[in-house]
């Protein structure tokens, strides 16, 4: 898989690929992450990529000629899946669309930064756009890095243990149940007697109950889904 | 306002902090952030701060011990509004949310990481657990960063122009209007008719009426509220 980020503040999205499971799946060539600095594709001498807004209002609006540049010249080397650009008004990322998502090939990620892009980007050129929950940031940078950690996460040989990403909160709809380590017991706390037993078949049952019971008292609507 | 966050992945942390609107809130000391590396309060000579799970499964668990440490020599040198786990399964994280809390003083955030911690610090110490979205990512540091992101941008101040954060999508329950900037006509693409009068009524209803046409298309849910 390679993925191509398109940004303004390459920098701040550095430190979260060069660190943990990221690292890792770019060292062992399971992906390739290239970012691309917009002011790299602007035109005139002050670099700018944002202008005022047509009709007046606060804040900067990213402008469309050097988006343009770059994806189009990203779409010459290769075909991409998707173009996907980050923004709060776009489709709420969930399990289901990482895990969809993590079947592609080729993607082009379009971080949103000020008040956003030009409309006609988006008319133009982006085929998805995801937005990482109902809370505005201020860049698309760290919605990309969510994004891009949620999806190479689940690329197959990425984690250790193949088994522990299906074990996690949200693959079956159901919030994942406490989980306890050593030591037995930690001032006045103790581990449930379940778990100590070693009986395989009640350790599953504790916890396929514990889930339900978690995910009805915290997320009732993963349930009617 | 300060923030504490507690991980095992400082370095996964730096850029985000380094870079743009939050690096200009904390040299304008509107916000102090301090990372806790939990290594740093294990007792063993392997620094280990995880184990294997009680009861068995794939994936290790934090261990109480050094987070226990580290909470507590915090909370000896001042009070804590709140102590908060970034974790798939805690409240998700909304305008709302961030809003409320932008509004404190001082705040601990917890990373989780690997399965998750030991179920007896979040009966122990935890008063807040948040999930920034329906999907699972390899550890709570991208959370941390996405929840500092989404408070310290409110704090009066940090943005340049006050108005901007209030135009935002759901502050008002709205997805933002689209917004365009030069040049008027891109590719055969021109900008609104309107936005180009100056005739600031008629701009204010043509961006309520976009506003609420996005959001009646994109996210009915949001109106019901």
């Amino acid at each position: 898989m390679r993925i191509d980020i398109i940004t303004v503040l390459p920098e701040l999205l550095r430190s979260p690929f060069e660190a943990s499971i990221l690292k890792r799946a770019i060292e062992a060539d399971l992906v390739e992450v290239h970012f691309h600095n917009l002011r790299d594709y602007t035109t005139d001498n002050y670099k700018s990529i944002d202008d005022t807004q047509f009709g007046g209002g606060a804040g900067m609006v990213m402008s469309i000629e050097p988006i343009d540049k770059c994806i189009t010249k990203l779409k010459e080397a290769r075909t991409y899946d998707e173009v996907i650009y980050m923004t709060p008004d776009g489709e709420t990322l969930n399990q289901g669309i990482a895990n969809h998502l993590s079947l592609k090939q080729n993607i082009i990620i379009l971080c949103g930064h000020y008040k956003g892009v030009d409309q006609r980007v988006r008319d133009l050129f982006i085929t998805k756009e995801i937005s990482i929950g109902d809370y505005v940031l201020s860049g698309g940078e760290l919605g990309a890095a969510v994004l891009c950690d949620a999806i190479i996460r689940l690329i197959p040989g990425v984690l250790g243990n193949e088994t522990s990403a299906l074990t996690d909160s949200f693959q079956d709809n159901l919030l994942a149940p406490p989980i306890y380590t050593k030591p037995r017991s930690y001032k006045g706390l103790d581990v449930p007697e379940v778990l100590l037993t070693g009986h395989a078949a009640n350790i599953d049952k504790w916890r396929e109950d514990q889930a339900y019971k978690r995910t009805k008292e915290r997320r009732p609507d993963l349930l009617d889904d």
